[in-house]
């Protein structure tokens, strides 16, 4: 089906906190609102990626109050009516419910693209082509997701796997959906790879803003409830009073396992050579960021002197601290104001139960 | 010989500067005045493990004018006039010779030990019988060394040859020396540790005020000549004028090359089980203080967050920080305010090699 782009919308999902990037990022500098790859913070650089496709009266953005303003800030030119601000975190089901809700009131004839607010991608024009196909594969009442071809046996991620071609005439391969599965362990990862119809779950989906309410009907029925409430005393005086209400009563569920894997008319869209990464890690920089003959990657070149050293991200925070490294390979250190972090590169994950050490033992000034 | 030990004297060497132990140790705060290995700086345990054999009074220290005002502020026990200030660092043959013609002026049956001010010994009981032993030994007319009996096939030190046994009923075993042997190179070290007859050049040495004055007049005329004439303005309203004046004419040479290598009557106490470091370099640390459980130093644990982490030592400087190492091995990470060293134990003697570029690239800030 032909796709009348002036109803297409860009929902920003931007209410995570993540403690993977700790120290640099923390629970009031949460990853999307830090310029971890240059000037641009990671919200930034989502928002410019769009505003190609979207003008920004058609970007919506699903937060929390405590990162509103800054983004506010961040983003001037997105209208501040566009920013919906979750009263607490109720997982990504509600969020994109709620985003459904206010689209479809607005404009009953919307679709929708929901987009993290903190991955990068380095193929921005193949973005653009996908999302365009993706959205004429909605435009049919599919659910549809982005699948990221795995590039790695990754245990970090997700999986996607593809059934059959779907029927119809689209300009980009898409494929049902045979089901969702969770992260795998390590062996689990290495056969995955080798199936060559599993994709990575970005966490991008794209639909009609009616197609996810009707699915939300069908399986969330509490959720679809309140979202209903929630919509008829919207662009009302009563908005704020009645979304505070209703959003203490709903479940904590991701669109994943809540709505997705059961739903029917789902389709998948792989994508290869996106140049996509979810910055997960900080070992994921090495990914994004251009190392060079050494496999060094500093962030302050003129503040990182390397000797005999490879494959080591160098992060100088605001510190200007001259970072020496001497017989350094593999490594991951992190300077920022308060606190190091030195890290053997494949150990990144590890940062997190760090942060939950420190949160154990009441370290707040850290986290 | 029995000694009278109201005629001994400890003669402390602090000139030096020392670049190994960047970015702790700068041109303006050398090694010796730090406080590495604890709250004492590596002076104060020198100046402490020696008052418990010399009286205050009879310690001498030579330095030059820049360190001596923190020395006297460390160990303000020491008279005044007891730090012997070179105008300009000439080498140890100077700076011995200055303080053996001092002495000599002052007690004309001077005997001294010649000690640096920034190592390391564990073993202090030890030391003290040594030093009496040598004392024994310089009675004689000796020229006397401490060997340091190697631990491993160090590349770091000058080695000394012992020959056959001293005459003379010592309590401690003494030996002739065959020769003086530069640093050597991995495969030398490794045979030198095989020899057993090979000790580590401690720069330790106890002799008579007259005898080293002797060898310097044999050995070296120039030097002996404006000793003679400086230790006559000695105590005089000139002595500082003299001093300034004759030294500016010395060449640069060591006790080691210009005076112990050609000299007849010199013997070596090779001393084993001394605990003994010069604490010249990170890697160091390791034999100086005290490892845990994985091997890890950490010089203010409260700031040391470990995880997966074995053979590291993490120096906190006095910036406070949190730093936290995950799957690191076998590292120094050295903490200052405005510079931090990541550097594999191995690869410690490095640091000399970054203290140069700094230097060749005006970095004048960092050194």
């Amino acid at each position: 089906m032909a796709v009348d782009f002036s109803h297409t919308y860009a929902v920003i999902m931007a209410g995570g906190g993540g403690t993977r990037l700790w120290p640099v990022s923390r629970k009031e500098r949460p990853k999307q609102l830090l310029p971890l790859l240059g000037q641009e913070t990671l919200f930034q650089s989502t928002v410019r990626r769009l505003e190609v496709l979207f003008p920004p009266g058609r970007i919506i953005v699903v937060t929390v109050e405590e990162q509103a303003l800054e983004m506010r800030q961040q983003a001037p030119e997105i209208p501040d009516e566009n920013y919906l601000i979750e009263p607490a975190p109720r997982g990504t089901a509600a969020a994109v419910g709620l985003a459904a809700t206010v689209l479809q009131k607005r404009d009953p004839h919307a679709s929708m693209a929901v987009l993290p607010s903190d991955h990068f991608i380095r193929n921005v024009d193949l973005f653009h082509y996908l999302l365009k196909a993706a959205f004429e594969v909605a435009g049919d009442g599919y659910l549809v997701t982005l699948g990221i071809t795995p590039t790695a046996p990754s245990t970090a991620f997700g999986y996607i796997q593809q059934g059959r071609p779907v029927d119809g005439d689209y300009k980009y391969p898409v494929y049902t959906v045979v089901r969702f599965k969770e992260k795998p362990d390590e062996q689990a990862a290495q056969q995955l790879l080798r199936t060559g119809d599993h994709s990575w779950n970005s966490g991008m989906f794209i639909w009609r803003a009616d197609t996810i309410l009707d699915e939300i009907d069908k399986q969330m029925p509490q959720l679809s409830g309140e979202l209903k409430v929630i919509g008829q005393a919207w662009g009302t005086s009563k908005q704020k009073e009645v979304l505070n209400e209703r959003w203490q009563a709903l479940k904590n569920e991701t669109v994943d396992y809540g709505i997705m894997e059961q739903a029917e008319r789902v389709a998948v869209l792989p994508a290869g050579g996106l140049g996509w990464s979810d910055v997960g890690l900080w070992s994921s920089l090495f990914e994004v960021l251009l190392p060079d003959m050494d496999g060094n990657i500093a962030t302050n070149s003129s503040l990182h002197l390397a000797h005999d050293t490879h494959n080591t991200l160098v992060y100088a925070g605001s510190t200007g601290r001259l970072i020496v490294t001497i017989g350094v390979d593999d490594m991951v250190i992190v300077d920022t104001g308060d606190a190091l972090l030195v890290c053997k590169s494949d150990q990144a994950q590890k940062v997190k139960e760090v942060v939950e050490h420190l949160k154990k033992h009441r370290q707040e000034k850290y986290l």
